[in-house]
């Protein structure tokens, strides 16, 4: 039904594909930069996600017969559907890690590889790394306020149809500790999780008949839904009753699920209940519309909920429905190239590049990254790229360097990393930045620069362009 | 990388299977309605999509070698899994037409199964038919501030993953006339259409030997896009050299594209420039961050544009990420079902239904969907489903049954619509709703009311619960 074939790409990069091959420039070689200039939800900062799957779609991208077929039929001729039959991708990627703490305008990846490979794989490149980098960021967030309690998944069926997929995965790399999307917890080793819907406790004739019948089938994982009918009067007696069976059973009852009314006021009810039982070890999980200001607030009151189900405002990155990543010619045929555009903000950055992150003589982050030029290993200042006259002493910073080859002539460097050690990767480097970064509201802003050497080399092409 | 094996659920959807197949209830049958409760976008009416791709799964769907191990791994029982292996979903769905012009409240589809069938499909359905829905209604508000001029949708590179795919699809549902994104060109023969990105100018060491390159290799659809260095002063000038140069070789420019600046100055300016040289027949497209209130803005201005291309705006719905869609329980065992809330309007409607929307005796539509019980066939009042007191003397109007049997046993009833004949119907059932439901803002509220005698079902059953 779906498949990643080299198809999965914008027309004109094979009408571009075309004109270079029978230009005489299928060889040339050109580098593009991968970053964004905005960072989502006015958070701090944003997780880099979504790199292993680009790598495996990369080292499998080929157009196969439906497509050479399809693209004969939209007219393209025959020497460049035969060429294509035979398109790999044999390019390099320098990049930043999967899991790290990124910030707009420098290079988050780079790929070098002949100008036709690398536009035909730019769509799909912004199409998983925008939307993993996304979520992952979104997932953080909600993270970083809900503190150690569980956070779940949810939100497969308000997912943007098959992102959902490829959501799930982010949100773990962002924080979270499971999902409901079996295919994802199949696929990526997720722990997947759930409870029952409220249909299952309609099914049958009373709610208590119900919680039985849930408590003998699944009495290792059982979370029983107890809004059905009323929560206090109903749900949770009925969810005692139940608890005090699978004690007598030699069970344990594991939590009760809250979906609607005010979930502050009812978790606190519901605990002091489940507690006066003697079902102090029953966790209390909420759901219904959170995310990470919901989730704030709840917890500001003291609710005493263990684990929240967050679906629609974590799987879509509610409010902000994509990350604004672009992919930017910054080299081509060997020459430096650039962007240019009335305002400054938009002019890219040309050359192939490094970037490094700062730290002091403690090994503390300053909040800082440069963009050099690539064989530069040390440097003296760095300059604000949009305000030509802000610049930065760092000489006496060590450097970090970012960007590393993570595919040569095609071929992964390292064997694919688990979603568990990309999420660990990613909760270290966390950790290491400031906290004022990760203010919920108005974070500080992480200085990004660019060395002395990459501003004059960039001065002088913009200098030449103009003429 | 990514399948729609039956493992695309929840989790807790395999567990309720697992209950009731334990429990004896494995062939209880089960009606779920599937409805929306509030229309995105502030938008007067939602365009029904995705119905054909959810057919198509339902029919294929399985759970593979890979589904089985891994739900055995996860703790499922032998028998159970056993059962999963022989699983098929061969329920009846009544549902609208895809593409028809769909209300809130009112079943857009409904299901006959087994409760393990309706339960284990409920994910997908949800997942496939709310994301498309939500998308083909932007399409449509889009389409109908931009009256008959070309609408692309050039969204893939930020749409959410692989649910690009299904948004280029529902794009062409809501009116859009082609797409960049090849791949879903390929697979519902959407025509694919693009132009030029900036990388290529950039690669070039001047834009018009670039144009040149570009008119040499792609003489039939040439469209440049000139607002790489300079508009007016250099974009422009080389597309009227090129398109001249084309004309002595008995081509023709097809159009050029403004994807920066003020769109609708620089459309002006450049529609004037490509007349005074005679390239009248010249298209103008125009791209960056469109959505409907941008493009309302530009034709308010009068700017002399032929084609839009969309993007973010489009395929991820911004600022509707999801469609709210549900899927709640109105049968089970034969019995009328009801999900009982504090708010009146979160009450479903319980049984097996129709849908008629009423049309008065010139074949005018008057705004009204009536929801009945599925035996009625004619009716003489409506009643507000929240408003008990609010009711609607309907005796006089025609009706036309909504829900029709497009899957019964598991078989589909007929063959797959195209994309094509699916978005004419939409066109076709949008032009004859009347004006005032179509407005950009605040339209007016569809009606839509149940039947006198499910209003007392309802009533009858709620009564019964509250006991």
């Amino acid at each position: 039904m779906l498949d990643f074939s080299a198809t999965y790409t914008d027309q004109y990069q094979l009408a571009m594909a075309q004109v270079y091959f029978q230009n005489g420039q299928k060889d040339t070689t050109a580098v593009f930069d991968y970053f964004f200039r905005k960072l989502p939800f006015g958070n701090g900062y944003a997780i880099f996600a979504g790199l292993e799957d680009l790598l495996e779609v990369l080292e499998n991208l080929r157009f196969n017969e439906k497509d050479l077929n399809y693209l004969k039929n939209q007219g393209f001729p025959r020497d460049f559907i035969e060429y294509l039959s035979q398109f790999r991708f044999r390019g390099n990627i320098y990049s930043s890690r999967e899991g790290d703490v990124v910030f707009p305008t420098r290079p988050v990846l780079q790929v070098e590889a002949t100008m036709i490979e690398a536009q035909l794989i730019e769509t799909i490149l912004l199409n998983l790394l925008n939307f993993q980098t996304l979520i992952a960021t979104k997932a953080s967030r909600i993270r970083l306020v809900a503190g150690e309690r569980g956070l779940l998944d949810f939100g497969l069926r308000r997912a943007q149809g098959p992102g959902g997929y490829y959501a799930s995965r982010a949100a773990v790399i962002g924080g979270f500790n499971g999902t409901s999307n079996v295919i994802a917890g199949r696929d990526f080793n997720i722990p997947v999780a759930g409870t029952m819907a409220h249909s299952f406790v309609q099914s049958y004739e009373d709610e208590l008949t119900s919680f039985r019948a849930f408590a003998k089938g699944r009495p290792k994982d059982c979370v029983l839904l107890v809004d059905s009918y009323d929560t206090l009067k109903s749900g949770i007696p009925n969810a005692i009753i139940v608890g005090k069976e699978m004690e007598i059973a030699g069970e344990k009852l594991a939590g009760i699920r809250l979906d609607s009314g005010d979930l502050a006021y009812l978790a606190k009810q519901s605990r002091k209940m489940l507690n006066e039982a003697g079902l102090t070890y029953v966790k209390i999980a909420v759901s219904n519309q959170l995310d990470e200001f919901v989730i704030k607030s709840l917890l500001e009151q003291n609710a005493p909920i263990d684990t929240f189900g967050v679906g629609t405002n974590l799987v879509t990155g509610n409010p902000d429905g994509a990350l604004d990543g672009v992919y930017k010619l910054v080299e081509s045929g060997g020459k430096p190239r650039l962007k240019i555009s009335e305002s400054l903000s938009k002019i890219t950055i040309p050359h192939k590049k490094q970037v490094y992150r700062l730290s002091n003589s403690k090994g503390e982050l300053i909040g800082a990254d440069a963009i050099t030029l690539r064989e530069e290993t040390r440097i003296d200042s760095m300059h604000d790229p949009k305000e030509s006259l802000k610049s930065l002493n760092v000489s006496e910073y060590s450097l970090e360097a970012l960007l590393q080859p993570v595919m040569l002539n095609g071929k992964r460097m390292e064997a694919s990393r688990g979603l568990t050690q990309i999420a660990e990767y990613s909760k270290h480097r966390l950790a290491s930045l400031p906290a004022e970064y990760k203010r919920f509201y108005n974070p500080h802003i992480y200085k990004v620069g660019i060395s002395t050497n990459l501003k004059k080399e960039r001065e002088d092409l913009l200098n030449k362009y103009r003429k």
